[in-house]
């Protein structure tokens, strides 16, 4: 099956990491296009794919799917043998429930701390709602690691969507100098140490485009 | 199985109305709890359950899991009798990418159309973003009509998932007098007709709470 994943800018597109993420790390093959975002001609070529116009969108012989999230649940549906999702019953309702929250909240992370793999600063956190939304993120990281250290490296012991749902706030968090606890720390480097991570940041760097929007 | 799903206010919480609609509309047996939102106790009393703070939340004696897609994702593994989802593998894929657009999207829609069962009014929509999302909403409901008016009442003929998720965006442009196409229109009446969604605007009206900022 020829799997095709239509992308945003590397360096920019949080979105198109997730699931770009989770096809490397499991190891299924597709061919990847990018569409560089905020482009005059960027709408146009998006609406060729999605009706949406969003990145990322995917596509093979027998489905078309977009949004990151739904993109995910094709390929654990598509490839059972590759584990998306954890296979315990509890733990794969607690990933689909902190990918959810992920995928649909944490607005104040998403604006203030854009996803720039070229970034490197420290970020000053003045604001009560933005240092909320930080340590809720390190609960997250830090209640699942505690829970599944044994069984792996990632939230759910072996890499699941969870982890694509959350590498971009890696970055971002890694980006921003944010600081968070040892356990959560340890789970950041863990995700940084990814071949597929690393070669998406310096692919990422080796961009050309800026887009202003997403500097700050 | 004793499933407990947490709810917000029903005259408010668009979130909760998705997982209770499909519990309702699928016939699975459920007990409910309400935990009235923005009032002094009210985030104590969810963080009894929710690690999120955030309502729904849904537990039965093999899971716990939190927020309105997350909740469905079991729902659909859990009664697969029910057809959660399309059953159908690209109108599956579909249903899952339209309710994770809704899941994370449609920012202006939730901000300036807030859900509000005792609300009726004539909104004069003035922004052309929100004009945007109110007209990609328009094209998802007339897309899927189109396509599957033949199965059934529903996005995909039989109520699924993505109904749920849509549901709420029903009851705001019926709320607002919101104006959509003529296809788009039959399909909310029918969503309107459900008689769970009946019993939901009734309750919700007869609340006696009122939230500040959800009244525009």
């Amino acid at each position: 099956m020829k799997n095709h994943l239509v992308i945003g800018n590397k360096n920019y597109s949080s979105w198109s990491l997730r699931p770009w993420l989770l096809l490397k790390v499991k190891d299924i093959p597709f061919e990847e296009e990018k569409i560089y975002l905020y482009r005059p001609d960027s709408k146009q070529k998006l609406k060729q794919y999605s009706p949406a116009g969003l990145v990322p969108f995917f596509q093979n012989s027998e489905v078309k799917v977009w949004d990151s999230l739904a993109i995910c649940e094709y390929l654990a549906e598509a490839y059972p043998e590759k584990h998306c999702w954890p296979q315990e019953l509890q733990a794969r309702a607690l990933a689909r429930s902190i990918s959810a929250e992920m995928h649909s909240g944490f607005q104040l992370i998403r604006n203030q701390l854009p996803m720039n793999c070229r970034q490197k600063m420290n970020f000053q956190v003045d604001s009560d709602e933005l240092r909320m939304e930080i340590n809720r993120v390190n609960s997250i990281w830090q209640d699942c690691r505690m829970h599944y250290q044994d069984k792996g490296d990632f939230l759910f012991g072996e890499f699941s969507i969870a982890d694509a749902m959350f590498a971009p706030v890696v970055l971002r968090f890694n980006s921003y100098g944010i600081e968070v606890g040892s356990v959560a720390r340890q789970y950041m480097q863990n995700i940084l140490n990814l071949k597929a991570i690393q070669e998406w940041i310096e692919e990422g760097i080796a961009e050309k485009p800026v887009i202003e929007q997403a500097e700050i």
